[in-house]
């Protein structure tokens, strides 16, 4: 065991500090991971306020964690000192059960281990995130990154990236498709930067109309005014697939409406109980809603290669791990373009 | 024209009586039917109410149409005279956009022409359905009926067969997959008799315990009491379908934890708004939740064919055309063993 410095929060109504926390020894097939960036994620806020209910104290938010291997286990393989990596919102799972072995590690019947605020199989209590100047993880669950991305703007794919690649993939978006991507924030301006590079007829669909001139930048081909009825019925059944990005309670339907016969929305951002939806906006058109969480960790690797390929990052805002509590009232306000991310090397100094 | 004799309702408030109304003349392609027997489907009782609006008086329901070919078209080369038909929820389509050509003619995109409550672009005013003697329809949209099945007891596969039958088989529903059916009403003992003769293994959702030796009858392996919810713990995750006929506003959060990963849920029944959905239900688990109606005409003859060969028929209570008043309050108090059934002969006396 070490000692390494992180920012933490002692209780749901306390601003983070920095704190120190304990890192396991290196085993067999750890990866030690000096942090040098870690993105900020509202999940972040919502587990240090516990929105959600089930957060340990102290929390140590972060899992979108890039860094330089610093030590690696007898039987890693993959990995060596001075590579960068990175890691996600998983560092474990049981690796037997069938979403396990079919690379689904996120819907791990025993439970993924998530990057914080999860069960700590090693040091028992619960795991600590990429607030911290260090941080060990087993090999499975460390992902390469492509050299030619700018490390900083890489940290956010790692779950915002992931999160949209994973359903856009998973549903087949092909070159062509019309896609709507709901919502632009953290997750939408990933999936219209995804969408785009898959090819797709790029439509971002957003209640305010601030936001087309950025989408275009972004690399939306169109944007739609989802409070403009009229523009609304324009795009009524032409869309092959929608992913909703929209992170609080709203109304699925005229979404829904949106799409072909036969094609499919993707919520990845709500988890919480949405407006009532029509039976009918299903049925006309046997159209269907789906949820999409994260990515299983070779999805990830994936992810991260297109993005090398396609030189696709995150518009991030860096800041120091000094200003985090400034950054959560920002990404509360929605005032960010689109990521923070801390550069880690302001806990060190 | 011929005036034929009908039953129908002159106003939401009105009782049915008898009443004369007019069919075409047989046309190139029309085939015309003397009608044998009709089932009664709910949706019969929400358009003589106006339950949904757009009711068009005065309404003569019944979109479950068993009859005999008594008069064919020059160019019908399908029929002829003698033969058993059917008529479902449909008599004309546009034919020629996307749906329509890809047998999809209930989603026509210039609006499908419904049995009843339909634009007649024939006589022009609206069409007239199945409580009668006579009805004349386009060749396309009559179905051939297996000489082997008890006629009467067909004629609810033209509605609650098709509408069970076309999600079954588009979600692929394979021998040995655990195919849960929610509801047991006309829709939910259908559900049961064709996953059972697809060679799924059938479980029964129902709130009512007191359904359950009767579910098994039909075919279901196992019935799942939903509001017991140790049972529904010990379910979790397991089903790899969900065919869901609730024709009311429900509560989908329960069955959805049903659902294995990637698995579907498709509705039947809702066509309103239902009890606000979880987005964290679809998320987890990648789940989805679809919507399906009735079938193109070709897949309902592919129903009716697998009808024949698997002997599956509709278990049917048969009534006076006289008694439809007293049936609309049986079928609205769920009071009927599982469908109304019109022998047309007692209009004719």
């Amino acid at each position: 065991m070490s000692q390494v410095k992180a920012y933490g929060a002692q209780d749901k109504d306390a601003d983070l500090k920095q704190i120190d926390i304990e890192r396991r020894e290196v085993k067999d097939k750890d990866v030690k991971i000096q942090i040098t960036y870690c993105g900020v994620c509202h999940s972040d806020i919502h587990t240090v306020r516990n929105d959600w209910g089930g957060s340990k104290y102290p929390v140590v938010p972060g899992h979108e964690i890039i860094g330089k291997v610093v030590e690696v286990g007898n039987q890693v393989s993959n990995f060596k000192e001075g590579d960068l990596v990175g890691v996600g919102c998983m560092v474990d799972s049981c690796r037997e059960c069938d979403p396990c072995k079919n690379d689904l590690e996120q819907f791990c019947e025993n439970g993924m281990v998530g990057t914080y605020n999860g069960k700590d199989k090693h040091l028992g209590g619960h795991t600590f995130g990429g607030y911290s100047e260090m941080i060990v993880v087993e090999e499975h669950f460390v992902l390469s990154i492509p050299k030619n991305l700018d490390e900083k703007a890489v940290a956010p794919l790692l779950c915002a990236g992931i999160t949209t690649y994973s359903p856009l993939r998973h549903w087949n978006v092909q070159e062509g498709d019309k896609v709507g991507v709901i919502g632009l924030g953290g997750l939408g301006h990933m999936g219209i930067k995804l969408a785009h590079a898959m090819g797709a007829k790029v439509v971002m669909i957003t209640t305010s109309p601030k936001k087309a001139e950025d989408a275009k930048r972004l690399g939306a081909d169109e944007v739609l005014i989802s409070k403009d009825e009229e523009a609304m019925k324009k795009h009524a059944n032409s869309f092959d697939f929608l992913l909703n990005t929209v992170p609080v309670k709203h109304d699925i339907n005229p979404y829904l409406a949106l799409l072909k016969i036969d094609a499919t929305m993707v919520m990845v951002g709500a988890i919480e109980p949405l407006e009532p939806m029509h039976g009918g906006s299903l049925i006309m058109g046997r159209k269907r809603v789906a949820g999409s969480l994260i990515g299983g960790i070779k999805e990830t690797q994936e992810m991260l290669d297109f993005c090398g390929e396609h030189n696709v990052v995150s518009d991030v805002e860096v800041i120091d791990m000094q200003n985090i509590n400034d950054a959560y009232e920002r990404v509360v306000n929605s005032d960010v373009k689109y990521r923070f991310v801390i550069d880690m090397e302001s806990l060190r100094n």
